[in-house]
Order: structure tokens, then sequence, then C-alpha cells
């Protein structure tokens, strides 16, 4: 099993994460995590940070000469922009003038209280989303671990501000890439959307909002490659991958909802239309035609691909003002500017991909055993054999 | 923080469950937790079963004249319909025919692969939603905790079939169950639905199914009444509330989808159009008049009450049949009947209510301390006095 | 890995024990484990309780037909005293004399204050060393896993009220039980100590505490087979084999101290003159020729067995009785006797081998995967071949 | 409840730890954490690095102006030697000639053949004691926290190579730290070793060691201040405060025994004579006039200060070499000497006291609550007053 943690400000020094469990003798070059700590940082809608930004992993500990050691991963990502924020976030003696006024949406009121400040400075520099850059991290390292053994996963954009995709549903990771592909190079825009058809209403849309101050959302999809069957387990609640992939998800900044495969219009069919016939073949073993299931029954994987979509709200910082209330002499007021995006749904399927990869590698690791990479091999390939004679 | 651990087969001896790390001098009462095991039971479209049982809780540990003592809570159900079962579940050696076929939506051909069993009696019983009654004994004793604070939650239903209430979106608790009393009285059937004008249509909905050997899902919400600020936590991503609210739910059986607040629908909006402004009153404090934010932001409590809304599957068993395969001969053939319900979303909602209860429990006690309640009664007067005060 | 949950009062209904993430298509005899809880109850020393109860373990769950199915096991043992408690520990409405006298090294007095009971019984009941039976069968459990990989492990007495035997540190498991059973055909008493020479005086000890109303404390050993090397991890201190079997046996009652190998021993020695050198020969791989480390290097199985030692505290339930207080008037008393045993250190013996089996169990299962037993047997033989060839 | 994870190799980088979950509002000066990692490289006996390298925490995140915010604090500690072993633990691309003798006592051999080295560097560079700063840092916040309800902690040396101290074995930290002081001016030495009678013979011993090329170990103690009463829990096995305390100390490199109190000495005493007797004051509250328990009953403190005793075995890297064998060519040959310490006794009972301190900081939070330490004061300030009136 994995296990990490997570600290930093989003504009302190930088965010450090540790991930402890990591098996052995895995290549890991720095330019794996590069990669997608660049893609996180693209997107319409992204704000000026992005510009200054240009988030890199400094390796601490874990590897040596490119390979992971079993020792636990320290990663740094410095933040470029500390420079400019210094005496606001010395962790030293200081000074600086309270922020008052908790942006409706966000952590501020809620943490300023729990943890008593009346300075949402305190707060909202952990809140931030910025956060999410050291959970890319930790997804890099899975990312690697599963390729290993042919799992790949795949987040995208399939509605921003109430618009969403006509694209086929269950296209497979390649196909939707290469659709993601022709809509970049159609609108030179990063939108992560494979949908022509419906870009140009997305990129209207987000103008619209920059153009008013104000923000949108949209909902992702995470698809996976066809898994082995038996991750995750039904035998104790917690241990359910479908609930672990959810408190994952769920744990990133602005997300407020998730469904498996089917989802929420799982209400609107009878069982016979909607649970996924069993089928067999000697090529392929057990596979199903259809995947309402989105790959997961009674939390495991059933060999599907795992499906996912989760919501994300509006970005809550809103350049337009909302109502608010100074906390320290109770009057009514608008909300202030802090930095920050009109849309971010691109990122955020990136952050549901990565979270998706860091639950599965759990259940992987779980089932197949842990330390040096090269057991963890011997140990899957025994049970590909089991598969074919089961 | 308390921990729980269930075990036990659906037609096995019982069902157990140990609690650990409930706090003292709590009044509980067989009847506290009798009284939401007979609800469990109830709802229209339930099976034979039902009828057969009575579930009760015998208490075996930690409660002592009428009081928790702080020692670990264990609590048995007794399955009655047990003796009918005693050979083909006999823990001592013993013969059964082979259940070779697993059924569509269910946890029988993953688990099977997963802990090398051919026959899926082995997996269907641990596997089975009989197990929520555990969960119903977890989420009793939390509600009766919670109620000592005035803290309250309720769980119903939204959308059976596809039909779903019209009702207004933010009625309290007291409310709605008058709405659903409403229903009981001119339906004469327990449905758990707030909407006297949907409520035939449902009933309809129910009985064509089971007249067509079908089954159906559905949607439940839970909702609390209001929450002291700041439970849960925004400081590191696996203890923020909603994503162990996400978690408890979706670990129940036949859940695939949840939501917060506007959940899936805030893709539709502008930031400014949606998040919950922040309002101040001597008597009330912070406020808000909405509460898209479905009580959370930034993964604590806001002091505005919990929704969440969750989609159920239907019923994985379909007495129709299903296409499946044989798993010893590997021929294709339909599934066979193992006894079961048409549709259980009402009491797929109480479960989903003992859940959000358990989560709660647990940020609550996180805050507040441990062991003998006197001194978390008094620990939260102190953090009231402080709300007061910010 | 697998986790336990440990309920039950000493004179309540039964102990309760559910133990979660346990392999599949392991054959489990309820004699498997009613040979140890019989085990438990022997010993020179013990009380009358011991001749009232029986122990005896019902398996409720996660077995079938005599095998695991990878279910949450829950067993129960009943307490056949509880007859004679029933209104004394009624979880309904009751009413009991207060024990208001803590006695000295017991939890009473710290556990009163802690859970705000001034009847210490509501303590008492929890602290009591009777809980050891449930991880009897935690331990019996984890000890037939084990032995379907050759590894097993030994708990005996080396010392009771001072005296300690003579005989040689390093002799097998075998070897210990031949010494012990002459000792027990010699003696006709049940003592778990190796030493014919030094036997009676340790009966004679023992008496000489009974007839004074007094009890005695001693010093246990657990050593294992060979065991394979690479259990355990150096990489997060939280994770190193002995520090989780310090604490699993420093969690049983009466314990006060432990110690791995040369142990206290280690601060007499130089580097030089204690460390176990290393060898290595083609048939038997690396091997040592000592083992004052007692099997572990940098918290893992360096491939000689375990050997631990830990002390017993005597009884703290002294007949002839210690100063304490009455909680309730203040007032100096002495303390009252509840029915106790003069001596339990075999039996202390037992539980210490028990945690051992548990720990390592989990430290085997974290390195060689888990879910069914013969992936696992399939995991280890690989290893195996790599230990040759590495 | 605080969780922590460390990283980071020897000679790499640096160590990274992070510490989530610790309260706000608690001042933390930088010199706080250098204090103690100042101590923890002082000590006769160390090696060549103590005088290359001057540790220093690099506070990153989790603290401002001064004060913790509730963010996961995370320190960084440089390896200022790191320069001279930069191509060495280079985590791109590189080459060293491989280490392949493994070093008797240590994780090299153990630690090689679980993560799949041949090459033990990989191993030891995190194996290594100097992991145990991180630790500092941990429980440097921990007693800060501590303090701020009177609580101290001290671990000092009470035996190295053998030669241990007459004095009284119940002095209070106060007493023992200016006996220590008399020993610092006495000899110019810094031992942590309180007895001047027996300082000479240590020095004498330790240089004997240096002279041979070996190394001695020792024994340490850590005493608290009196506690309050119910920190710990008896309620189940994974909570009592003595295991836990017991954990965390064996997991410290070189740790091979721990006992509390009269510890391996209860063996030898009737029950009638070691018990603590229970006595109450007015003024004191319940009191012991003994303290062979060493402050923990019932897995809780009993109010009087806490006494642990750990044995440290010698250094395993010994400069005159030991037998071993180069795992490629399985030749016998000699253990190369790898730059270290003679004597690390003194060092090590800081790091037993930091790990005491992180474990009470544990139980403390768990009773009285997290968040904000203003809270908790007034949680504290309750239970006190009810101490008073129980």
């Amino acid at each position: 099993m994995i296990r990490y943690l997570t600290a930093g400000e989003s504009h302190g020094k930088g965010l450090s994460v540790i991930v402890d469990g990591f098996p052995s003798n895995l290549e890991i070059k720095k330019n794996d995590i590069d990669l997608y700590l660049a893609e996180r940082q693209k997107g319409f809608g992204r704000g000026g940070r992005q510009k200054i930004e240009n988030d890199k992993a400094e390796i601490i500990s874990g590897i040596r000469f490119g390979k992971t050691t079993g020792a636990p991963i320290s990663i740094f990502i410095k933040n470029y922009d500390y420079d400019n924020w210094k005496e606001l976030l010395s962790t030293e003696d200081g000074f600086a003038e309270e922020l008052n006024i908790p942006r409706p949406g966000h952590a501020d009121l809620a943490g300023g209280i729990k943890y008593g400040h009346h300075d949402f400075r305190n707060v909202l520099e952990r809140a931030s989303a910025r956060e999410t850059a050291a959970r890319v991290v930790v997804g890099a390292l899975c990312k690697k671990f599963l390729l290993q053994f042919g799992i790949d996963m795949f987040g995208y954009v399939v509605d921003i501000g109430g618009i969403d995709t006509d694209v086929d549903e269950e296209l497979s990771i390649k196909e939707i890439k290469k659709k993601i592909e022709i809509v970049d190079n159609k609108t030179g825009v990063y939108l992560k959307f494979p949908d022509i058809k419906k870009a140009n209403l997305i990129i209207n849309k987000i103008e619209k909002a920059k153009k008013e101050g104000d923000t949108i959302g949209g909902i992702v999809k995470v698809i996976t490659s066809k898994l082995p069957i038996g991750l995750g387990d039904y035998t104790q609640w917690d241990k359910k991958l479908d609930a672990n992939i959810a408190k994952a998800i769920m744990s990133i900044q602005a997300f407020k909802g998730i469904e498996f495969g089917a989802g929420f219009s799982y209400s609107k069919y009878f069982g016979s239309e909607i649970h996924d016939e069993i089928f067999y073949s000697k090529q392929n073993g057990f596979f199903r035609k259809t995947n309402n299931a989105g790959g997961i029954e009674g939390g495991m994987t059933n060999g599907e691909p795992i499906i996912v979509k989760a919501v994300v709200k509006p970005i809550s910082t809103v350049l337009k003002g909302l109502n608010s209330v100074n906390v320290r002499n109770k009057k009514k007021t608008k909300t202030k500017y802090e930095r920050s995006d009109i849309c971010a749904v691109p990122t955020a399927s990136l952050i549901a991909e990565m979270a998706v990869a860091i639950e599965i590698t759990n259940a992987f690791l779980n089932k197949f055993g842990s330390d040096d990479i090269e057991f963890i091999k011997e140990n899957y390939k025994n049970y590909l054999k089991y598969l074919k004679r089961y």
C-alpha cells in the first residue's frame, strides 16, 4: 500500500509530498512527472499565475540513478512566485494586513472558525487547489507503475458551462485522445474536450464568463483501459474500490459529485435493461458487451474499463464580487478579488485521472504484493495464468 | 474516532458488528437500535424474506445498565432464517451444489475469481446488502450520540424508476417527514417518498417491475439539521468531510453515484449565480440564504444542513433472468433466481442516512475529543460560546 | 493485511472478535482454535474460574465447509460463567452496588477517571486479561496460515518469581517442547517451563504466593522457526517488524518490558563481539552462526528465528489486600478481592506467541499479496526461487 | 491525531518530514527545533560527520509569522555533506561501484534481498540513523505543544558499555539535569550521564572502543513530569499508551529492548511488594508513593511520571571489520568501513525522548480534541476541574 501526505501553501515556498510504500526498481525520470505538471498548468481559461510559474518536480529522495529504491519518495515543487510573497508568507515573525472577508464557496469562513483565524490567508493558502500539483506527482508515479502492467487511464472534459458532448460514451483512451487532438488543432486552444461540434460553444462561454468577471465549472470523465478482474474488495465496507475512488476524487478541490458508468441515470431503467450481461470467449475470457457498471461490480473491477464522471463547481473566486461579511466588524461587504482562473475544468480532469491512478495502484499492490516491482510482475503473471485456467 | 468492522453472511448465523471508540455514558436502549432495524425491513417492493425475519439487536458488550461504558460495543443480529440454511452454510465440513452462474451486476464473478471460488455462494453471501443491517446498528448509535447535540439527519426517496419529486429542495427534516406521512396515509404503502402527486406513479412502476420479474432503482436524499461550522477538514486530502461521506455512501451495496447540494447541475451555472453568499445577524451568526453547496465548503461544514443525493441501481437479482456463463463449463446460460426484492430504494435511503451519521460523528469526535460524553458536551458548549464571540 | 477488533467483558455474555482481511481457502476447523483456547486456561496457579469455564470458539461467519471464504471471520467465545453475573452485567436497566476501591496495578482508577465511572466494574470488566482469549482466536488463525509456509512459533516460560532457567538460549521449538514435556511429566503440573532442575523451585514459589494471598509474575520467551529474509521494513518508522511485535506484546495485559535477542545485555558488549556475522553456503544460502539480534535487523527478518523475551508483572489482584482509597468518600481503605489467579505466566507466554504470529502474518501478507492462499503460495514459491538465485 | 512521514537518505539532498494534524496557533520558532537538532549531533564518541554538518530546520510550510496555522508542517533538513556525494546519490542517471558486502547488524542484507538490490548503498542510505533527525523535528513540535500544558520529558543515559549509574531511580527532570551538568562540567565531555562517580569509567570505555576500532551501546531512560490521569486507553489492544510508546521507541534504529518502570525486575517480586498503592490528599488528588509501574497502568497514564528504559545496541559499523560475504561472488570477506560513530547512546536518549513526546501528544489530542490550541487549552482546563471534583 502506498500512503502519501502533501504539504505546502499556494504562495509559500512550494509544495512538498512524501510517498511511502512505493515499489523499488521502477524507472522514474524527472520528466515522467514534469510532463503532467506542465499539463496541469494548461487549459483555456487559466489565470495569469500559470504564466509566471513553470512547475517542476525536484526529486529529493527515494530515487537513485533513475530508479526507485523502495525508500519513501520526497518531491518538492518550488513556487516560483514565492519571491513576490516572501513577506506575506514568512514563517518567521512578520505582519500582514488581514483578509477579513470570507469568499462564498471557499474554505475561508469555516476554516477560519475551525482553526481560530480571522485572517483568511491562513486558510486559503492551504485550501487552494494549488495543492493538486502535489497529487499530480503521486499520480504520475502511479501511472508509470501501472503502465508496466499495461494499465492506463485518461481524464478529459465532457461538459463546460452546461455544454456537453455528443461523442459516444464508450470510446477507448486512444480514440478519445485523437478526438481531442482534432479540437486542439482546429481551435488552437487547450480544452481537453473531444467534441469538435461543440468546442466553439464552450470557448464562447468561457470568454463570456471572462468578460463578465465570472467563472464556470463543468463535468470531467476518467476512463481506464481494461483492468484485471478482482481489484478492490466486497468483504468490508471501507475496501470497495469505487468507494475509495469516490473519496479520492471528491477530496479534490471544487468537486461536488461523482458517478460510475450509467450513474444517476440508473434510476431510469429496469434491472433487466441496465445490468451488463456476462459473456465468455476463449480468447477474451469473461467479458461484457455493455459497461453500464463503469467497470465496477461489488466494489471490484469486473474486467471492463472503469468509467467515472465527476462535476466541478465554478471557481469560487469571482472577480465581480459576491456578498459577504467582514468578520471583524460584521458589516456586509463585497468579496475582494484574489487572483484566480476563469475555468479550470481541463485541469480538474487531470487531477481526477491521477486520483484514479492512485487508488488502482493501491488495490493492485494489495492484491499482488509489494517491495520489488520484479516480484510484483511475476505475481501478476501468475494471476493472468490463473485467469486463463479459472 | 470510532472504528467499526462488520461480519456475517446473508443466510448465515447472523451479522456481527464491533464498534470501537464510542464515548461512555450515553444512554442506549435496545429499542434505539431495533427501531431502525425494523425500518430497514420496510418498504414497498421488498421480498419475502422481510416477512420471515424480524431483525433485533442483541447487545453483547460495551453497554451496562443501559449506558455505554466506553468499551467496544459488540452487537449481534440473528438471522432467523438460518434454520433453513444450516446445512448450506455450515462452518464445519459439508457439501452443497455449487452456484456456478454469476449474476450480472453482482459481486459474483469478480469476487469468485478474486478469492478462488467457483461456487458463488461463497461470494454472494457476504456481498449481499443484508450487511447493511450491521451498518444500521452503527448508525443508530451515532444518531443517538449526535442528538445529544441537537444534530439530526434523515434519508428519504426522491426518485424511483425515473419518477422524481417536485417537492421543494430545501425543506427541513420535519417538513419532509410530514409530507411522507401524508403519502403513507393516502397510499397505505411505505415509500418514504414526500410527493403525494407522484406516489401512485411510483407504485405502478414497482408493480409493473414485479409483474415482469424485473427490478428498479432510484435516487435517495439525506438532509441534516443545521450543523456546527468547522466539522471536517481542508488541510489534508483524506480528511475532507464530503470525501468521507462520499466513501461511506458509495460503499453501500448498489450505490453508483453521489452529489452534494446542486451537484451535477453546478456545471450549468456561472460562479456568481451558484455560490452561497454569506450573511450575518446577531441572532444567527453567519448564515446563508441558499444552500447550493449542500452544507459543505472546503471539506468542512459551513453551518447549513448537509444535503446529499445518491443513486441506487436496480437490484441485480432479476427474476426474469439475464445472460451469463456457467463458469465450470463456460457455456452460455441464463441466471437462476436467488430470492430478492423488487425495489429497495426506501431502505437504501435509511442506510445512506446512517452513513452520514457515522461520518459526522467521527468529524465531531475528532474536533471535540472523546471518552466521556459529559466532557464532549462541555467542550462543545465552549465552542458554541466561541462561535458567539468570533 | 488483517485487521481485528475485539470486544467483550470478563463476566459478560462473551468475547467477540472480528478478523478482517484473512485469506480465503485456508482450512480451519473449530478445533484449530479450541486447542489454543484450552491451553490458555491451563497453568499451575490459575484461579477457580478456569474450572467453571471451558472456552470454545463459536464460528459465526467467514468460514464455510471448513474453509475460509475471504469474508471477515467473526468468532464468539461464550462466558459460561455469565449465568452467575447476569444481573450485575445487564445491558438493560439494572442496578449494582458500586466497586469504589481502585486496585493498584489495574486500569481501575485511570480508567474510571477517563470514562467518567465511579463504579470500577465498568472498567475492570473490559480491562481484564480475559480479553486475551479473543487474541488467541486471531493468533490461532494466523498460526494455521503460517504453517502452510512452514513457519511456526512457540511461547514458553523462562522465569517465574525470579527463578530463571539455565537451559541453552538457542534451542529449537522442538527441543524446547521436549524439555517442557519432561517437566510436565515429572512434576504433574503445567508450567510451560523447560528446566527440570528449577521446576520445583518455581512450584514452591507459586505455592508460597498462594498461601500468603499473594501473586507472582515472570518472563516469557517466544521463538520462531527460521523465517524468510525480508519480512518487515526499514523504510518508514511504523513498518518495522520488531516495533510492531513490541507493540503487540506490550498491548497484552500485565506486560511491562520486551527485548529481542541479546536485548538489554547488548549494552555489555563491544560491537565486534555481539553482531551476528554473515555466512553463506550453497545449501543454506545466507546464514548466521549466532543470533544475538533475535532474528531482526533493520526492522526486518534476517533469516534466523525471531527470539523475543517479555516480562509479565505479578497479577494485580492480590488477596491479602493493598492500600487504596474509596473514590466516593476519599477515605483510605484496603482493596477488596476480586476472584483471580496467583500466577498466569504460562498463559502469558501463549498470548505473546499469538501476538508474534499475528504480526508475522501481516508482514507476510504485505509482502506476498492477499486474497486466495493458493496465490500467496505461488508468490511465495517465486520468492524462494529468487532467494536461491540472488 | 498527528501523522507524520519521513523521507530522505543519509547522504542525499536532505531529510524531509511532513507532520499532519498539528494544532493551530502554537508559536514555533525555527530555534525551537534547531536546538534539538544541535543536541542530536552532540555526544562523546560521535564520528567526523557531526563536524561537517550543522543541522538546521528549514520550515517550508504550515507556519506563518511564527505560529502554526493548522496546515501540514513540512520541514527540510539539508545535508551539508551532500556536495561530496552528489554523483554517488544522483536521482538522475548515473553509476557507482556497488557495495556488495552486507554489514552484520545492519539492514543491508535483508533490505537488499527484500527490495532487489545487490548494491547495499540503496538500502543503507535510508536505513541509516540519520533518519532520526526527522523525528527530532516532529518531537520538537510535540514538546513545544505539551509544554503549554506543563508536560515535559527528558531522555538521558543510564548505561554505556555495561557501566550503569548508581543514581536514584526516581529523580525529577530538574534534578537529573543538574547532575548531568555536573558531569559535563567536570569531564568537559557530553555524555548525558548523571553519575559523576562512573563518568570516567564510561569515557575510558568509549576511548578503548575507539582505539580498537570497535563500538559500544548502552541503556537510555526517558522520564516525564507528572501527567494527567487517563491518557491512552485500555479498551482496545492497539490504543494502549505503553504499547504505542514501545512501538515508537523500538522503531528507532539500534533499539533492541524496552521496559516501563520496574520492567524486567517485576519478575522478582510478589504482587504485594511491587504494585503502587493508591493514596489521596486534598491538595494532590490521587497519588502514589512509589512508581514501579512507570506511570502507566492498563495502558493509561496513572498520574505519575512515565519512566521508560530502552537498550541501544553497539553501532553496527565496526572499523575493525566483521566476517561477511560478497553477495555477487558469494565469497567470504571482511566488511569494509563506512564512516560512523563509536557510541551514539546520548543521541539515542534524545530520540527516545522525542518518541515519547510524540506518542503522548497523540494520546492528548485524542482525549482533548484538535484544531486550535486555544480550544484544547479550554478543554484541558475543564478536565482539570473535573479531576478536582471526581
